[in-house]
């Protein structure tokens, strides 16, 4: 199948090579182009400019920052109307319910199809193929896709024939997995101040109730921060903001969220953007103990 | 071993037939006598006052309601100072840290030893001698319970040999089971309000991501309310209180547990004091959606 890939990020190149052991055969673009050199040395072909690598594409594959580097590709870029009649948009990235809704009827127009799959997992998940995959699309589209989704899924989440619906979901899903780190930044921050550590506080909570890999994982990043930043402070926000959004939108109050999304703020207004966002969280909990008034 | 057993509600009740069965000589006391005669027709003995109970035990066990009825027992009802020189208090009731410290401080003084040993799991789990022991108290004092807590427990975490800390450790770990139940109460709500049923998406969460046996469990309870009450709303308020009373003797804030505080508040003034504390929160932020204002 010719399919092109939008958006090199560390998750876009993680992906890519399944793709291509999946017997595709796959045009790469990214605004900068280290990534898309590294994958061309393994069999992608490089296309000088987003238009261009959908221009004879079968599905294209988006993965971009967020919804403004979204849209600035898909309508400005003029990625919409590059794209072959009948070709299958197929949107791994975490963006908006209201960006998700544009773009169905923007591809509908044009003769195309849209699919949202967004994903949950890092990138080294990503690189192990075993992501899971939220579906939202007709039918027919999902299934003329399926087969590419499962090369680098260890499962999959078909909520609707609506696109829009698998981007509500994984947005909720984010929103727990913020909700996660939040309770565990506060119930380490209870335990350390009992003169008990956060690790065996995590341990205890584990062992005694949730019996959680992820829980287990946020519980080691949190006290043992990683090298490399797994995803930053401002796609926590991002994330959180999105629910809220999608929320406030069919009238449903959310006020963990609303709590979640002012600590992300002061977080990024304390020159905490590019931190990872799990660990920042933590560090703000931690340093406003002393140095700010509480949210509440 | 001769031990005593105060309070036998649907936890204490499940706890003494493990008891028995591990060989001790098993003495029973209850407020209301059913529970006593049922647990004397299993091989306990009957006793007519808490006092009598303890008065030639080598280990009391105590498991009543609250910080309040647990008082009421052990100061006004003479328990303290029936209990012979030596004896070992088992306290493995979710009680304050401010009474456990008040407690360890009163054994002391009369020459008994204090261990703090609250529990996760509900009853059922109990009856299966599955429960997580959470413990704290001097080396020789734990060891020489030991072999009774493990009658009962899939496993052990051993805090501090300060008996309060394990208190602590449980309010801080109910406290996450709690926040579970807030997060997963905002987000189905959400999912709902896109037209996607609650169940998918606790299914979709668990698969992608949290991979939690307690996070299936607690979704299927709020989504199907179970017959019997697990733990009433009264409790779930009275835990989220004492977690906010210990933290914020240490100076620490908790925004979160505050925010969960307010909506036990609300429901209980709502007149589900006696709902089960799980489905009634998801009720409640249900019911909230429409009738009062968000908490925030």
């Amino acid at each position: 199948m010719r399919v092109a890939f939008l958006g090199l990020g560390k998750m876009g190149s993680a992906l890519v090579p399944h793709l291509l052991n999946a017997g595709c055969e796959v045009t790469v673009w990214n605004r900068s182009s280290s990534a898309a050199k590294e994958l061309a040395s393994k069999g992608a072909t490089m296309a000088s400019s987003a238009a261009e690598a959908v221009s004879s594409c079968e599905v294209v594959f988006s993965l971009l920052l967020n919804d403004a580097a979204t849209e600035a590709v898909l309508f400005d870029g003029g990625v919409l109307d590059a794209m072959p009649k009948n070709a299958v948009h197929v949107s791994v990235g975490t963006i908006s319910v209201a960006l998700a809704k544009r773009l169905t009827l923007e591809h509908a127009k044009r003769g195309h199809r849209y699919v949202g799959a967004p994903v949950f997992g890092r990138p080294n998940v990503a690189a192990e193929g075993k992501l899971w995959t939220v579906v939202g699309g007709a039918k027919e589209a999902v299934q003329s896709v399926r087969s590419l989704l499962e090369s680098y899924t260890r499962g999959m989440t078909v909520v609707s024939e609506e696109p829009w619906s698998a981007h509500a979901m994984k947005l909720a899903g984010n929103f727990s997995v913020a909700a996660m780190v939040a309770t565990l930044s506060e119930a380490m921050m209870v335990a350390e101040s009992m003169g008990v550590s956060p690790e065996l506080f995590v341990e205890m909570a584990n062992s005694a109730a949730f019996r959680s890999p992820l829980y287990e994982v946020y519980g080691k990043t949190l006290t043992n921060p990683p090298k490399e930043v797994g995803a930053s402070m401002e796609l926590g926000e991002k994330d959180i903001r999105l629910f809220r959004e999608a929320a406030a939108a069919n009238g449903v109050k959310t006020p963990l969220a609303e709590l979640m999304g002012k600590n992300f703020d002061a977080a990024i207004e304390a020159g905490m953007k590019d931190h990872d966002w799990a660990t920042g969280y933590y560090e703000l909990v931690r340093k406003r103990q002393v140095e700010v008034p509480v949210v509440l």
